[in-house]
Order: structure tokens, then sequence, then C-alpha cells
């Protein structure tokens, strides 16, 4: 074993190494990552799930050539590692440093970028048809969390692979985490074959699995149709929905025993046709902290190693704000329920978990469902909250539209991560959300400035009778006054003879910060608290100074600041300030705010540069 | 029998006739259904199929009390007509006439709005927890077909359902729509199921089924673990992959014999917890010419009852130009590939698929797969295209983001159906794929004015590095010149003194009308064909009329117009005409431009009140 990870050339170091070399590295990287993670932050917990699993595709397979598709990506350190990268993990998801997904302009071993769940089937399924009909030779490789296949998606893409001839490799990462949470006829399926003897004793499954199934596995399940047969069937029963879309099953297999992981991915190699390999793995494995929390390690900031404890985290979050209220609103009236697409704990729901039991519904990586869902349970006289990040939500698009806004149903959005996130960077940003509701007709959008707001305007949502959106950040916010109350519209915060800035929801702060810089410079702007954002409330428009700055954390085409200028008499003027048109990099948000002029100073600048050049 | 059908009063009158005289009314509403929609247009075969189903259903089931939803919605003519609204057939999916799909605001029979597929299990679902937490007794029965259940949201929704304790009654409508494509695995599941031996005897079969799997039938799929249960489960292997998901599966069962349904439906009431019955039924059935075309039966315009032919269709169709050209280029460009969601005909793939076998692929109602397949695809090298209408691709609003933009992958979406397309009203209106494009960064969005334009354009696509959006409206288009060629960019058709009118695409047609019309009037405008939406061509501004109209066939809120306004020096006025911030009901396209101040006269209209209004 070399000194560091850093020594070695990954990964075609990785194929000279034997078993007992390979449990050696496993240690190392278990190690590496535990450390490095500690001190930059990332995605602990999952990774600590698949070294081996990914030690083994790395020596079984050969990326570039194969390509390996990482579902979600949040589980591609390990590759990143075996692929060249262990020197960048310093810089993990800072700025300008390594991204914590796969990213193809980062590596050629990326094969495709992912970040949001349950894609990568589709995306193997694609690049399966493309080689084929270009009659190239190679593997690939799609690594699925069992979490992730409750993702309708994946079952779309399971469907159609299972169906047609192309040779896609699916490794289902089952950790459990559909499990632990009890959702899904399939997570019941799963633990089923999690449980079936053969598990006890994983050489002995793999190898008699394949004699008993022949390598053309799927002959068995298209050729069912005698009684006989189907006994056979029965007494396998492996793997059986995946058998019956025409997937061979291989597994289960534990996926933390090295030498069980590559004979069981040698094997996959050989089968013909659509095969689907069931590992089961230990999300957190090797770090007592993280086994027994997955879901706090799952993406955690800086921490404390001995103790497992989070360095810094915010006096009051926004979502802590909102799972409290809930908690509060909950207790004063049964007809509210909350659903969740898997976030329970971190959109701030456990508590009205707890207090309220048997109305908090947490359906798995199924946002689409989720949405429906809610609209069901509005129809059927409930009133529902959907906590969601913004990025999520949009997973979502149809159904918020036909389901809820068509039928105008009283649902509300408690939508969390609006804005800029920081270290997720590019697919975990929520800057599209207040576009795409806004042109959604019945809809209300509102965006609270801190604390107290939040929790005024979830009060007011649930008084109204139709669907509304609350918007707000991820992370820290801002007590702010816990008695006030909300009835709509907007609220004026200082005049200004130079024009008026008007701030969303948690932009207010940057736009009291250039206030108070173009003060200084002999500029006179006030500031709007824009709370509700949709209906426009033009009730403070301003005569004496007929220039709008408009101030929003999201994409300014489609934005509220188009909106509000669309509603603006033709007299007034407008400057509309949010995220340019393109993919926003990963970074810490002051960082971001910073680098694209949307923080007090940048905001002051460009306020500053409009006016001189229209004097 | 009553002579007419507007004479019973349903669902009452049901509940009194015995087997035969249902049978009698099922030869009635045929009958009824067959000659109406050979007048007016609309959903006949999918209609014919559920017949005895629909009447099985109302007699066994207390409508409104007890609720039906229908997945996608057109297959409620026969509940309509069950529901009192015989009557009101002579103007379906007419201007203020009946709607094509079930609105709650048009009977309280109509317990859920649909109109896009797949929704119906997860509105369900909600409904049943609503009800059992309001612990109220009625029955929940979703009707879904076997297409729709390739949709992953039904999956979502399955998975959640099985897992419940909730009973939720799902009616699988198997008509054999997903078999004849033959997509899928779940599609070989269910042709195992409609093949097996107990098929044959149908009543045999739903009596020994209910004997042998006891009504608590959930108990023998969770409790199975013995060699001997699972021997036993093998040798029923009904609906194995449903019992897995934790539904009581019945069925198959024939769905055109009146008793045999209403004896299942009955046995359904009896099943605790999920249970899904299994209906084989036949698209079309009873009308010879539907039977034998069931995709051109599915939504057709007014037809001859004899020969079935419809009565009048446009010389060239949008989607026949897209077909054409697809084909020319399939023929010349090898790595052509092109991608639907079970709308390989109406989206005028046909041609292509035939000319370019093994190259076309149609995944079903899964539009979130096609579009991450698709990505797969031009990450494996190929060029694809995927032909899907406008409402249904904001099914996959995540994937085009996510997968497709922020890769930057050349996949050209070519979206059929963009703007209103008249009958099918608010569901299906293509109103806002400009609103959730424009902010995509990367996404080239292009909309050709007539045929001969489009055919350039999507010659051009293919020459591009990153993905485009090219949207035309519904039915007809001009011919156009053949032989244009496009590199994007605007062009001026002619000028103005008093503003110019940008017409987006299709809606330069408009645009010229209104021209026309204020001429007369003694006010000039110019023209200008916006043929490239996205990225803006500021080149055609006008120096000496710095008035904009700006008319597009999209919501206005995030629209072109706003779009490009924010992009207009401050010197430019702007005006934006597109559709206003509300569901639009259906009609024909004409009287909803009229109605909406669209068409010429409308727009005209609008740009002298506003010229009038500013002198």
């Amino acid at each position: 074993m070399k000194k560091n990870l850093t020594d070695y050339n990954f990964p075609e170091d990785l194929k000279s190494m034997d078993e007992s070399e390979l449990e050696l590295l496993s240690y190392a990287i278990r190690d590496f990552l535990i450390q490095k993670v500690s001190v930059t932050g990332g995605h602990l917990a999952s990774n600590l799930g698949v070294v081996e699993l990914t030690i083994g595709i790395h020596k079984v397979f050969d990326s570039p050539r194969d390509r390996i598709i990482w579902d979600v990506g949040h589980q591609s350190y390990v590759h990143k590692i075996l692929t060249g990268r262990a020197g960048q993990f310093d810089h993990l998801r800072q700025s300008g440093g390594m991204s914590g997904f796969p990213k193809a302009a980062e590596s050629e071993h990326d094969a495709y970028d992912t970040g949001h769940s349950s894609t990568s089937l589709s995306a193997a399924a694609g690049m399966a048809v493309a080689r084929d009909l270009r009659k190239e030779k190679y593997n690939i490789i799609a690594v699925i969390g069992d979490g992730s296949m409750t993702g309708g998606m994946a079952f779309e893409a399971l469907n159609n692979i299972g169906a047609s001839k192309s040779k896609v490799i699916v490794i289902l990462n089952d950790n459990g985490m559909s499990i632990s949470r009890n959702i899904g006829g399939l997570s019941n399926h799963l633990i089923r074959l999690r449980s079936s003897a053969r598990y006890m004793d994983v050489k002995k499954t793999v190898r008699e699995s394949l004699n008993r199934i022949p390598v053309v596995g799927r002959e068995l399940t298209s050729g069912i149709s005698s009684a006989k047969e189907r006994m056979k069937y029965a007494i396998l029963n492996e793997g059986i929905i995946f058998e019956e879309l025409g997937f061979t099953y291989l597994g289960p297999i534990d996926g933390h025993k090295i030498e069980d992981v590559i004979e069981a991915l040698e094997n996959t190699k050989k089968v013909e046709g659509p095969v689907i390999l069931h590992v089961i793995t230990r999300k957190g494995k090797g770090y007592r902290n993280a086994e027994a929390d997955p879901d706090k390690f799952h993406g955690i900031g800086p921490f404390n190693l001995e103790t497992g404890k989070v360095l810094s985290s915010p006096q009051l979050s926004w979502s802590r704000v909102m799972g409290d209220t809930l908690t509060e609103l909950g207790r004063e009236n049964r007809n509210i329920v909350a659903i969740t697409a898997a976030m329970e704990s971190a959109t701030g729901l456990k508590p009205f978990h707890e207090a309220c039991p048997g109305r908090c519904f947490d359906v798995g990586i199924a946002e689409a469902h989720a949405v429906t869902f809610a609209a069901g349970l509005a129809k059927g006289g409930m009133r529902p909250l959907v906590a969601i990040y913004s990025s999520f939500l949009q997973r979502a698009y149809d159904q918020l539209l036909e389901d809820v806004c068509l039928q105008n149903l009283p649902v509300v959005f408690a939508i969390d991560r609006a804005g800029i996130v920081g270290a997720d960077g590019e697919t975990h940003h929520g800057l599209m959300d207040l576009c795409y509701l806004l042109s959604m007709p019945n809809m209300r959008i509102l965006a609270p400035a801190d604390g107290g707001q939040l929790r005024a305007m979830l009060r007011y949502a649930f008084t109204l009778d139709g669907p509304v959106a609350i918007r707000y950040p991820r992370g820290g916010c801002e007590q702010g006054d816990k008695e006030q109350v909300f009835h709509g519209g907007n609220s004026r915060l200082c005049d200004g003879s130079d024009g008026d800035i008007w701030a969303v929801g948690s932009m207010v702060s940057h736009g009291l910060k250039a206030r108070e810089i173009l003060a200084a410079q002999g500029l006179h702007v006030g500031v709007v608290a824009v709370s509700e954002v949709k209906p426009a409330d033009r009730t403070l428009l301003e005569k004496k100074s007929r220039r709008i700055f408009t101030l929003e954390d999201g994409m300014t085409i489609g934005g509220y600041g188009q909106y509000m200028g669309a509603q603006l008499p033709p007299e007034y003027e407008i400057l509309s300030l949010g995220w340019p048109d393109s993919f926003i990099e990963h970074g810490t948000p002051a960082e971001l705010y910073h680098r694209y002029r949307l923080d007090g100073e940048g905001i002051a600048e460009r306020i500053r540069e409009y006016i001189e050049g229209k004097a």
C-alpha cells in the first residue's frame, strides 16, 4: 500500500491489486473520506456505503470506455478518488473546487451528469441504444439506490429497458433507506428479498443463482407457461418484479464483501440483455456516528470527527420555523396534513410528525405523486401542505398546473431551499420556482423576509381557498417579529428620491444594505419588501421616483422583475436584478451573491451605474 | 327500454335494471356515442371500450357518494351519459358546451378533474387518506388504462397505496394499447396475465380466484415465507407485480360481459385494503371502423358513420411537415433518431419509423423518461428528436432542465400542439411552453410561420450543438416556400410608422391581418416575423417607430413579450399580447382567438386603443 491515496494512478493501479489489497484500500478510502468531509462538509453516509461497490466496479469494468452512471450523483466521491481526483478533496464543493456531483466537464470518467434522483436508468437506456446502433462495444452501468427506485421515472425506464434487447447493467444499491422509512410496496418487496434465507450465505447464493438461472435468464421469464416452470420460478422467487419486467435478477449480495462484489459484477458482464444486481449496503458504513444517524450524515457541514457534532449550525433556520409553525397550526386544525418527498427531517417536518401522528406522509422520492396526492387530500376536505425543496418541486410541474391550479385546490407549498443553495451547486439551486409558478393561473406566491413573517404567512395561507406557494431560502433566518400578522400585500420599509428597490422576500436584507451604501454616495433609494410576489401589489408605487429596481433570488428571465415590469404604468422604468441566463456554479452563497453582484455592494454598484447611465 | 337515453333518470334508473336490460342499454349507449361523436368529433374508441364497465360501476357503486376518478378523462363519456348529461352531447367539446373531460364544475359526479395521464391513482390515494382521517365511509374507484399505467407517476402511486392500509379500488382497463405497441416489461406482464388459461372461462376465473385468494388477499402476499406457500402463490401467479406491491389482484375478466363486470365489481367492494381489478376491454368495441383502427378513432373530428372517413382534414398539417422532413433528414443522417411518448401517429413520426426502422422509439406515456432517454442517446453520439405535444412536454420540466440543458446536449424538441388546441380545452392547450423554456439556460427556441419554415428549421436544428425547441400549432399549416433556408434570426415582413408587430411563429398571419385592418383606419404598423424566440434577435428594432407589439400564442406572463420587453432599450415601449392569466376553456381556435382578442380584428383593436390611449 502506498502512503497516500494521491500516490496511486487510479483506476489503472486497481487492476493489479488482489482482494486483500483492495480490502486495505477500502479502509484507506473510508479514513480519507471521513477526514476530508469532516473539514469541507459534503455527502458522507452514502459514499461510505459504496466503498467496496465502487472499488469493485472499477476493478471489473474499464472506465472511461465502460460508462458508469451514478444516480443522484452524491454517491460518487469514491469514484472520484478512484479516477484521479483524490487530490481535489480539500476543495470539495468549494468555490472553484471539485463538484460534489459527477461532471463530465471535470473528468472523462464522469459519463453522465446527475444531481436529481431517478434519472440514471433512462440515461443508461439512451446510451445503450446509441451504443448498439453505432455497433460499439462497451458496458453501461447505472448505480441506483433503493430510494431513487421509488421515483416513477426509474420505473418508466425499467419498463422500457426490460422490454428492449439492450444490455444495461443496473446496480441496485439497497441501503434500506426506502425501507427504514417504510415507504412503499417496492420496499416491502425488497425486504422479502433481503430476508431470504439465501442472503445468509452470500457466495453460495450468487453461484447457485447463476447455475439455476441460466445466463440467458430472460428465457425463463418469458417462456414461463407450464405449472412446473411456474413452480420452479416461485421456489427461486428472486427479484420477481424485476424478472417480470424483463430483467435478469442477481443477488442479493453483501455489498461490503469485496470478493463477493467482484464476483457478482463479473457475472453481470456475462448476462445477455438487461440485468439487475441487488447489492445490500449500509449507509454510513465504517463510521460509527454516520451508521447511527445516516440521515444527519447524508449531507452535512464540517463536523467534529470524534463526536460527529456539526461545527456550526444556524441559530434558527427557515425549515425550523416552518416546521414549528406547522406543528402549532396542526394542533389547532385537525384537517392540516403534511406531505414530503423523502425530506421529512430536512424540511423541518419532524416535530409536526410527532405532534400530529398519522397526518404526516413521506411518499418517498416521488414528487409528482406528492403533489397530486396533496390535491386528492384537498379534494377530500383536508388542508395539505407540501414541504419540498425548490429544485425538486419542478419535478411536479405538470401536477402543480393540472391538478392543483386548474382545480384551484387549497394546497400550501412550503418551498424550502429557494434561491441560491451554495455547495450543492447547479442542480440544487432553487432559481426556477418563481419563473414557473408565476405563469400558473390561480397560484398565489409569497416570500417572507424573516422567520416571523414566514410564521405569519403560513397562518394566512391556511385561510385561503386556493393554492399558495411560500418560498424561502436554505439555512439560517432572522427571528423577526414573532407576533406579526400577514394579510397579503407588500410593505414599504423606507422612502427614497432616486428610485425604489423592490426586494423579494429574503433579498430585503441585501436591498437595505445597498440602500445604505448608496446613501453614503449621495443616492437615496427607498426599499419595498415584496412579500406577495403574485398577485402583484402595486399600491406602493411611488409618484416622485419612477424608477423601480427589482431584486430577486431567482432567474431574471420570467421572474418577478419581468412580471412586475409588465404591469407598471408606462412612465415607470425598471431594472430587474436576479440571476443571469446560465447555470450557476457551486460556492458559498456569500461568494456567489458577490460574484454575480447580488450582494449589497453589487446591487448598489449596478443601481448607481444605471442611474448614472441614464443621467 | 325507454326511447331515448335522455328519458332516463340516471344513475338511479340503473339500480332497478336487470342484466338483460343493462345489456340492451349498452347497445343504446354505443349507438348514441357513435351517432353523436360522428357529428361533433371527440374521443370515441376509448369510450366504446368502457360501456359495460361504466354501466357496471354505476350499477354497483353509488355516485356521487362513491367517487369515481377517470384517468386521462377521455374515457368519461359513458359516465357523462349515466350521470344525466346525455342531453348535452350535441354540444360536446363545443364552445359553451360540455367538456370532453370530467369537470367538477359540470357535475357533482365528476369527482376529480383529469386530462393528463396517470394521475388518477395519486388523486385516489389522497382522497382515500382524507376519507379515512375524517372517518367517512365511501368507495374511491380509479379507472386507469394499461397505457396510463406505464407513466411513472402511476407506479409512484401504486407503490404508496400498496404500502398503505387505505382502501382504494383500482380498475385496470386493459385494452392492450400499451401491448399493441409492445411497450415495456409491464405490458409483457399483462400479456402473460391475459393469456392465462383462466381467462378462457371468465366466470370460473373470478369465482375460483376469489375462493382461492382469501378476501383478505394481502395476508397471502405479506405472509409468504414457506416454500409451500410460495408454490401456491406461483400456481396462482395472478398479478404478481401488483400483489408484490401490496394489492389484492382480481381478474382478468372480460370487460364486455356485463354480468361478469358486475360480479367482479361487487367483489372489489368486499376486499379489505387496496385492490386492483384487471378488466380486459377492446378499444372501439362495437363499431367496426373503430375496432379496426382504434388509434384513428382515439380522438377524431366529425366523420362519416358508414365509411369512418373524417369529413374534413387539413391539406397539410404541421405534424405531417415535421414527420416528412424528419424522414428526409433521417435518410441523410444515420445518427438521427426519434422518440415519442405514445404519440407516434399524431406527431407525424410514422413515415420516419417506416423509413428508418430501429431508430424510432415509442416509450409509452412516459415523458420524463422520454426526455432523459433522448439525453442519453445524445450522450452516446446520436442526434435525437423528441416529438411531443406542448402540454405533455411540461411533464418533463425537470429532465429538460437538468438532463438536456445543463449538459447542453443536442436534443431537438418538435413541440406539436403549441398554442391553443381547440376542443380539448384547458388541459391540452399548449400555452406554457414558451414560459418554461425561456428561463432554461442553453435552450434555443424557434417558431415557424409556415410549413416551409418548419422544414428549414428542422434542418438547421440538427446542425447545432445544443438543445433546440421548435414549437408549432395543432392542425393545418400553409405550405410556404419549400426551398427556404433558415440560419436563425427574425425577418421583417413590412415596415410601419406607428409601431411594429413582432409576431411569434404562426401568429404572423394574425399580425398581418391586424396590419391590414389598421391600415384601413389610417394606422401603419410594420410586421416582424419572430422565428427565433430565444436568443432574442434585436437586429430589426426600428428607429423611427419605437413601439413594439408582441404577439404570441402562449401565456403573457413569462412569455416572449416580457422576455423581449426586458431587453429593449429604455426608449422603446412595448405592448405584449398573448393569453391572459387564467385557464382557457374549450372552443374552436377561431372562436377563442376572437373571444380573447387575439385574431386580426382583436389585435388591431387593442393596438388602436393603445396608440390612442397614448396619444
